[in-house]
């Protein structure tokens, strides 16, 4: 924006399970998609068969597959570490499959959960996501953006644990339908009103973070690092 | 609620300029008021006439006025200080007005702006305020609470000037309408969609700060200090 | 306190190790317990065998039970996972320990440790409860308070990791000489002046934190999330 | 760089003091001037005559105007509020004078300087720009972005003042020498080594920063808010 | 401490009140004047006669001067500067007085009220003192260390204004009863308990900072800047 | 350097991998020894064989004590945890053997990676630290410095990981040159300009950090905690 930087490359979403793309990203990917940019999602983990049953592990995928169609998204990679058990195995691997997920689509842009989430697996995300975007090298995305996932960023310790303060905006008016409906192909994850995970609070969240920057809705993010 | 406090005693809305207590407290003003407690509103300072025209200030006035009415306030005390010039006066006369203020009216309860606010008024207001409430003696307000305002609290700085996290919530289900109502008999300073001052954006909020603890409506407050 | 919110309803206090719901919140249990509020206290941990002894584990566990007596706890719920091991079981685990406990007692009130504090387990500890107490449905516990631990939050990294800034008072005048009186009931785990963990040391904090609400005692908290 | 945002519109530098600009964004503003961008310089005070003389006041005028040949600013807009002396008058008159200015000419991105700096004019100027710059309306500055300034950022004091941590960098291995180049022409201000305004020590900065994103140069920024 | 740095020079206690500096490093104070170490101290303002009568401000000058004597104070200096008023004069010239006497004396060490104090007095002593203390020029005072202040430091607003963390701990063991003596010579200032200004607030706090590093009595400071 | 406190006892550098020690304290070691003082270090893992294979974990190891040499370190303790593993093994048993070398040579002066970077084995080599450093019994290192690790301490998440802003300054002038001969020793590790880690980085590193305090050359730390 502020100098001819490339604008064509990779973008590529973090999210640690299927859906957060949807709920902090999906107006963004489906923007940057129609706008020809090649989206990819990487899902980090997919829930425990023996905890979840095989039938809701599959409805799940099924249901990102056609949020992911809805959005525009080119590819969308499935890492399969364990979910919600992050924690139990080493940092290091985590580090190593974002890392190489990185490199071979080389991705200009990043969007990653946010560090400050309640859920464990977001915040190891977040700092793998860092590890693998590490400027060591010629070659890193240009661009990290944190996003905010309902249920989740609003639920931890106020002023204890790092707060999610937005300070980018992506207006979203034209594509806020299509977050909409892709978040409705998560028929499994949607919760009824006044629930955060609704179609009401998601909605809700487009028109207040749009009308601090006066517009009709928008998408907010925690700028991370950008390089020109 | 942890411990049997008293539950009696006055509230005090503290406001740098008429609206702000509306669009910060306005739903627990109302439910407050209809639990009979006594609410009264502070409104810190009044526009200059050479700025603004008689007109205007009147105008404001009676707005207040009739917000203040569909809310239930019990009385409102206007400091007139001068309008988006506190930093032009001596910072110890604010203390003293408000005070007073707290000490005559033997406030138990205080709403306070958020220092973070963009406008210099909201921080100087919030600072006065915490000398004016400073436990020094037997007697002072038990509770401060700290709201935010659109149009103020998130155009400063993120990661810079002090965050507004909310860690308070108090459900406005049953008063969402009447703090509604009360917006929109502030005329002079509602303002169209996609604005931060809009209706809409006003009630985005509202169901945001709920969905956040799984309620239709809330106000969400920063606890400042509680005595018990 | 401000509205009518229900002033009954079990209060959970959340201890890493046997004593440090003493040391954070002992005045405030006995005042709780005096005016007739349930109190339940739960033991996350128990000390290994192999390196305490089952003397040391039995004596710890008779000690905590006098004190709890002394304090007018309800009912003590030992978790036992493994002390100063948290870090190697899975996460989850202890998420779903606590949560259970949270939902069983119907828990209204929590105190949980300071995720500042320098012992990982009270870190652990801390963010479990938060997942625990998630506010994703109707009920959940409607307030959640930190408190401090002599001996712990004291010791970690100034400025680096997250600060204990108390801005909840609880008057303890008049429980004083109970916590005192639980605390000594550990006899195995005070220690004699100038240790943080000295009976002069508690009292010097009691003091100090009564002295800036202007009260004989108190003890002080940092207010996490408050619903209304 | 993440939508085909608008590359064109013009940048405008807030410097409190002449030089400010050329150490903290010099090196950016050669690189935008070379690529065609159009870039406002905007010096906030002038020196009082009566403290520094008219001679070392001018000297420093044409000083600035050398260097901003030389790093190809479009325009330079000299406020003339007074220097070291911003606390003294309203703080509503340096909001009006610079609103004023990003109105005028209609800026889309602006650098400011930081809010932890040392000096208070720096502080309030960062402030004053933050309300000239607020997204009130349909237009505004579309990227804020706040810059280091030697001898200023660095002194003042850690943890309790805002800190600068840079999260975006600017490549300017290409405009490095004409931002020493620039710096040398304000020779009234340029100190010898080991002092913070030497060449050596802003060489130093530059290969520091430009290492940090494996870059042989670099300026860098704190992102205030970015809206696409 | 580290290095064979020069533990000569004088040292100097700022204060922005009359008894600040005894509240704060009285202690200290008396174990470095035990040293034979010099130490200056400076009362930044003077209560205005208007407001609390001759016989007072004479009151407590002379009280001072008592405090100092027991302590071993080398010399008081007092600036003058309007109490409770300091934001009404120009910044620069508190600036200016304080770094006039800072190289007068050739201070080796200052010792600053804390900028998070609830005083506006103590934040702007605070950012003065940083100014006069800039590390400029070859010689400057080589450390600077915040100390607190009971009845402003704990009444400022919790994680929204600098918090106090201390990391700087000063064993008074020996001089803790010089201290006590020094305030209870301030007599128009002590204050019966629970109040923060009563010696028995101030005996807790030794007795809790001294715990904190196993000693029987401490003051405790927080590190702003140390140059070896 | 306030008061007389004891020059003398060893000092230990705690570095998470060979050459952390060199980047962060090179100077400050040098300076140290020079000056007669015990210097201890301590590399707290290995590489995996398995991973880097023997013949460069040997290299690593050969560098470092040569570079050892160089700065003049006493004796450099291996402690053979495993590198880019430390999650993996329990949190306790780095505490202990942390606690068990401070204790063995009886530290009095702690220098440790920064909490903040963005490497786990160094945020958890940190926390271990702190642990091992408690100020619980009579003896405790009396001072603990963290460090800046080029390469580690720049790349993690501005604003939501803890900041490294330095307040301690060691004027490094005279041993640079040995500081850098250390590095250079170790050629695995160093990298050709323009990374982070290169010898022009680490050079234009010293020049600002001595810039900043008016000196040649400086290293640059966080004060944890220091005890008189």
């Amino acid at each position: 924006m502020i100098l001819p930087v490339p604008d064509t490359g990779p973008v590529l979403v973090i999210a640690p399970h299927p859906d957060d793309e949807v709920l902090g990203v999906g107006g963004t990917i489906a923007r940057l998609s129609r706008a020809g940019r090649e989206v990819h999602v990487c899902i980090a983990t997919r829930g425990r068969v023996e905890r979840f049953g095989q039938e809701q592990v599959d409805t799940v995928r099924r249901e990102a597959r056609a949020a992911h169609d809805i959005l525009g998204v080119e590819h969308t990679h499935w890492l399969d570490h364990e979910a919600a058990a992050l924690d139990t195995e080493a940092h290091g691997d985590l580090n190593r499959s974002l890392a190489d997920l990185v490199k071979r689509i080389g991705a200009q842009v990043l969007f990653v959960p946010h560090v400050g989430d309640i859920h464990l697996d977001h915040q190891l995300v977040f700092l793998s996501a860092m590890v693998a975007a590490r400027p060591a090298q010629q070659q890193y995305p240009a661009a990290i953006f944190a996003y905010e996932t309902l249920s989740e960023t609003n639920w931890n310790a106020p002023y204890l644990t790092p707060p999610f303060v937005p300070n980018v905006f992506v207006d979203i008016s034209e594509t806020l339908d299509t977050k909409l409906a892709a978040f409705s192909a998560f028929a499994s994850q949607v919760r009824p009103s006044p629930a955060e995970r609704s179609i009401s609070a998601l909605s809700a969240l487009a028109t207040l973070r749009g009308a601090t920057v006066h517009r009709h809705a928008a998408e907010a993010f925690v700028a991370i690092r950008q390089c020109y």
